[in-house]
């Protein structure tokens, strides 16, 4: 570990205690300056395996030349140790892997993603390809700790259940923790913390759910009825099968912890993308249309839209504004190309009511038919300071041609 | 400002991105190494007053000759920098009071609290005693920029306000923007963002609230009725003098924005303090049964309970478990001395069942006649690991004496 940089910058928390406090129970760590992160390499990985419950790796490309860069690598670096000493008493291990100099161990232990972090547990390997910072590094890592299956045992704790509509979930309802149960105990690790899996052994429960014995349902995110996964009892591999072909919700909410994938996995290089504050009242409301369209289309497996709280990223929110000339404080629905980040929104600066459903589902078969997309106005870019477009109002308007709608 | 430090740290940002994504959208910023903050002097803070929408200043200690404390400074500088980069366009000015230095400019502005942050908005000034990290301070000014008095319109913004229950909230109902409306305006001003106030003007939504004309409603947090503010029309300070009489709740959550703040407002030198998450079916169950006690107590006031969500302070997580002994996958309850993070925790490991809510009623009677305490039992500090008071359990034990209840 590169001791110098790490003893400048030693007393660094990403949040900051100042020492004026008098009172005590609040108080943020401060890096202590102690090396807990290892230099992985052939000879120390697999006792790193066997010697911690989990092993967390950041698997990055050789430290570069340049100054800037090394900077940035070094506060990776820093990072990784806060989150070691956070995690101490955990039996957590912690490592950087190089892809270059490490190459051979990377290709052992099945590492691809450079800028991925890797957890090792037991014999998975999951996968974090999120926001790099301490705090959701964290939280991920106190989540996979906890067990996959989560016991649903009486009204109270179904209701929680009920109340989660942006997870992926999963319920399934055994007799006890049988042969069936297993297999969905192993079905659920390979998906620890993204999807979340309930078990119940209680009868009155899985009434409630309209469960029969060894079945299992699956809840999308914001659908108000779950798919029942076909067949019962399920094998292990039946479950993987079902939860990989359903994974991509027809409405999912961007999240730290997975950002980085979900933003990958877009629909042919486009992201349908959404912003709303669902503690602003016009937020809400505009969350609620976009529920209910999503809920009408979740049988079309061209859509995906991505809703992003920007509740959730304080530090994005003016970097969107900018890059997508928007005004943040408003819900806004629109078109993103992950390449190069052009994009167009739907109009609704003059409507002092929120779109419809309907209209939203109108605006949504035009991006999918590609009648409105990130290019055609591209030319015109001179014209106009950034892409709307607005939405046909039978109400004031004359009702122009079809061929219109597009312009601003 | 520190050039030196800050160019070595440049490149620093709170949430790294990594080189390798090929897709673009989602960039964190990174600190660009310019200055932005203001030394603030008798020279030029009224220029500055002028100059800015929003002024923010953070009145710090002298610069310590300690070089541990002088990173840990400039790592706060650092945060005021990217908060300062972050929120270019928006028309905020920052700087820096020394509080011996700068002791008279201080004295002039009211600065009073080292080591708080305070903005200045036309004539008011806001403290902000949170989490001083660039996420929270960031979220913080976005939430000062908004209009303190937000209108609801229509039924589905009217479900978004009644949603809202971990908040302070004041509802309205007036004719439309007149001198009482305006009063109620001016009130808010005071408390924005930290207590939220809403208006109408339809009458639909006033009748739904029983609210009549110019009257307002106060909603303390998780009650299910609001209280009625005497008398109407309300002038400014009617309705900022109730205000200031209600609002340390009967169970309040803790927010990273105003954390230190809540922390001081302690009971007599105590807080009692429930750990529980929202995402988890056992902490969904505690906290329904919590938010039963505080209905059942709010006209005491004698009692808040400060509700702590593990899943919001991830980095603060293992430090409490290390802090108060407890096992933070599972709800808690109980008693913290804020001078010296001393603790008692009622046990709940041997139950099956969550504690009801009359359970919770006795042992929170016991905390406020004194019979729980943090102080009882130091002297058998040796024979035990940890505090923890045990219910009395009439079912499974003959019903030992009252005065058996404290030991564990």
């Amino acid at each position: 570990m590169q001791h110098f940089w790490l003893s400048i910058l030693s007393g660094l928390s990403l949040q900051l205690v100042l020492p004026c406090k008098a009172e005590e129970g609040l108080e943020f760590p401060n890096f202590d300056g102690k090396d807990r992160v290892l230099d992985i390499n052939e000879r120390n990985y697999k006792k790193a395996l066997k010697r911690y419950d989990l092993l967390c790796l950041f698997y990055h490309e050789p430290v570069p030349a340049n100054k800037g860069l090394q900077k940035r690598f070094q506060m990776t670096e820093l990072v990784l140790e806060l989150t070691a000493q956070v995690l101490e008493d955990k039996d957590i291990g912690f490592g950087m892997v190089d892809s270059q100099k490490d190459a051979k161990v990377a290709t052992k232990l099945g590492l691809e993603e450079v800028g991925s972090v890797y957890v090792f547990k037991d014999d998975r390997v999951i996968e974090f390809d999120g926001e790099l910072s301490a705090d959701t590094l964290v939280e991920f890592l106190l989540d996979v700790l906890e067990d996959p299956v989560e016991i649903i045992n009486n009204a109270m704790e179904l209701r929680a259940f009920e109340r989660m509509e942006e997870d992926i979930r999963l319920i399934g309802y055994f007799k006890g923790e049988d042969s069936y149960f297993k297999a969905f105990q192993e079905a659920s690790e390979r998906f620890q913390p993204y999807i979340k899996f309930f078990a119940t052994f209680e009868k009155s429960v899985a009434k409630h759910l309209s469960l029969k014995m060894n079945e299992v349902n699956f809840y999308e995110p914001f659908m108000e009825e779950p798919a029942i996964l076909p067949g019962r009892p399920l094998s292990e591999m039946d479950i993987i099968e079902f939860v990989n072909q359903h994974r991509r919700a027809t409405l999912r909410k961007l999240r730290a912890e997975n950002m980085f994938e979900i933003w990958e996995d877009d629909m042919d290089g486009i992201h349908i993308v959404a912003f709303a504050e669902e503690e602003d009242p016009d937020g809400y409301g505009f969350l609620e249309v976009l529920k209910d369209v999503a809920r009408d289309n979740t049988n079309n497996p061209e859509l995906s839209i991505v809703w992003i709280d920007p509740d959730d990223f304080p530090l994005l929110t003016t970097y969107w504004e900018k890059t997508f000339k928007l005004d943040l404080f408003r819900p806004q629905i629109g078109v993103v190309n992950v390449t190069d980040a052009d994009s167009v929104w739907l109009d609704m600066s003059n409507d002092e009511d929120l779109p419809t459903a309907e209209d939203l589902e109108d605006w949504i078969e035009d991006v999918l038919s590609g009648k409105v997309n990130t290019e055609d106005d591209d030319e015109f870019a001179d014209d106009q300071e950034d892409d709307h477009y607005v939405l046909e109002d039978s109400d004031e308007s004359p009702g122009p041609d079809e061929e219109d709608d597009e312009d601003d």
